[in-house]
């Protein structure tokens, strides 16, 4: 059974069902189905949809707590703590983006920690939601361990995202959603199956010997390889700084695996951090427009070395979206069953 | 002449004499003799006492204002900007992240956008000034056009730095200073003037190919290199927009180039960005210590590929401080001529 295509409107609906199936009220589902879509939409598939059927589990396990009542207390002029009542990270996360927002209005920039949350999906959705409130918007998360330090020989950190976007006049925003490894886990598995050499520097053995061959491949390496991870390493240190160190949540290594494991009842308290940063308390919105209108211009006037264009962060995903908003949204045939798509 | 060993007061108080010379004020010069020290104890020799003889020239060319006043305008209850008035970017930045502690202080988080400055040195002298106080840090600034975009021919941004850094208890604290590409232009030079080829998709020629030829190499190519430089890429353009377009300052391609110009008289309008985030406003200070106690703990425990250690950020350079402390600085040949250091 191959993949099949669906609307957006119907798969956004089928991912409520099966939301509101588990007990999650009206809130918690449209929060969940609006940061699968976003994935979905943009071709971050191993965000996406296929993620529901993860969800439904652990929300049935009582990992997840489907009457989660997330609760705000803001700490300072310019911060707030959320707390998600270990329910779906996306509600938790899309209420402190509003909460970041918030407060960036009134005191220009807006930082909240996340504790007691769950895994959020793609991070870009956080940083994107932040700048369609015409703000710079920063997120980021902590998760398991599956990526090795600089010449280290054990998974440490995960892969741990880096999210900014940022408003642009007519246009989508500028959208930069990127792991700290090279690849994601997935895209060794992917390897696996297609018998394919995976490229330089990505991934690494058991002994933390760097390898191109994806059936020996057990660890991810940072962005940077073998020369340079010690830079990928370092930003996902940031993440974990700033998600768990900062907001007192849990530590990589001392994740409950997110998958692979039999604990589906157990609490994972992930933490993340967002940030909102509003143009008209530095040199003014109209300027900052003018600014980043300038920055693209100047950018898409380099030539690319295929002949080509070259692509600011976002540009790919804004002609994915397109693109899958006319032909519709390619959906795996184990996601496809599981929401009742008929083939 | 081969470099000389020079101790760290030593060279301060040249540093310090030199500025004076060119009429800059005890505040100034002091601002950039402490960040200019803090890359030559921590071994980040091209930001540190070499670029003296540079910044001497540019101040007797009316580039960078000797007599500059450096103001500072509170726009929010977490926001600042500050005007260099085209002076030092070091006095420009330290006074920036005066502010940025302070309002922190006040507020939870500080947010800093610097106009009209020049040349700062190191980012992570800024960010560290920030952990020293308590908090995590964040620095970064843009820079003229030296590193090709994902797959782009000509260069386009700066080796823009991100530095990160955050207090840990009774150690130096945790400093991630980083250029977005993979490395710096010298190392380019370096390797030419040693005949040695360049490490794979560091550096590309003049149609934008990647080369290891270092004789060839006309641009560098973003963090990620061939195969990931988009993140590199995206991560520069972070740099850019908040030091550049958020606070309406020069872009990348736009500087009257820092050195190889005839033009010394026309301040370069530099714009940087800083953040201070202090963790009593999140899980609290205690458990921020904690935690990163935990996170540096359990990084150390991870056996290293080579039957060394595992380092975290800044683990290297404050090694090498110790090391300089006890030994002495070394100084090239050029820059100490220029100080007066006899031999």
């Amino acid at each position: 059974m191959a993949e099949i295509l669906v609307t957006a409107d119907e798969l956004a609906k089928r991912l409520m069902a099966a939301l509101a199936a588990e007990g999650v009220d009206e809130e918690g589902a449209a929060a969940t189905t609006m940061a699968l879509m976003h994935a979905s939409r943009l071709g971050v598939d191993s965000h996406g949809a296929r993620l529901i059927k993860h969800y439904c589990k652990v929300l049935r396990g009582g990992r997840v707590n489907a009457h989660a009542v997330v609760s705000c207390h803001r700490t300072g002029p310019a911060t707030a703590m959320v707390d998600g009542d270990n329910g779906l990270g996306h509600l938790t996360s899309y209420r402190a983006v509003s909460v970041a927002i918030e407060i960036a209005r009134e005191s220009g920039v807006g930082a909240v920690g996340a504790t007691r949350s769950s895994h959020f999906g793609a991070a870009g959705a956080y940083a994107l939601a932040i700048a369609e409130a015409g703000m710079i918007g920063f997120a980021t998360t902590n998760t398991d361990s599956i990526v090795g330090l600089f010449e280290g020989t054990e998974p440490f950190h995960g892969t741990n995202p880096l999210a900014f976007a940022a408003p642009v006049t007519g246009e989508k925003p500028w959208l930069l959603d990127m792991a700290t490894s090279s690849i994601p886990l997935n895209r060794v598995l992917l390897y696996r199956s297609l018998g394919k050499e995976l490229p330089d520097g990505v991934a690494a053995d058991e002994n933390g010997a760097p390898t191109r061959d994806p059936n020996v491949a057990q660890m991810l390496l940072p962005l940077g390889g073998e020369g340079f991870g010690f830079k990928g390493a370092g930003l996902a240190g940031v993440a974990t700084l700033l998600s768990a160190v900062l907001t007192g949540t849990t530590l990589d290594p001392d994740f409950i695996p997110m998958v692979n494991t039999d604990n589906i009842s157990t609490p994972r308290n992930m933490g993340h951090f967002f940030l909102a940063i509003d143009p008209a308390r530095f040199a003014g919105a109209n300027v900052f427009a003018a600014g980043m209108r300038a920055y693209l211009d100047s950018l898409r006037k380099v030539p690319a070395a295929d002949g080509g264009k070259v692509m600011a962060p976002g540009d790919r995903e804004w002609d994915v979206e397109a693109q899958r908003l006319r032909d519709g949204i390619p959906i795996d045939s184990e996601t496809a069953a599981f929401l009742n798509f008929s083939h």
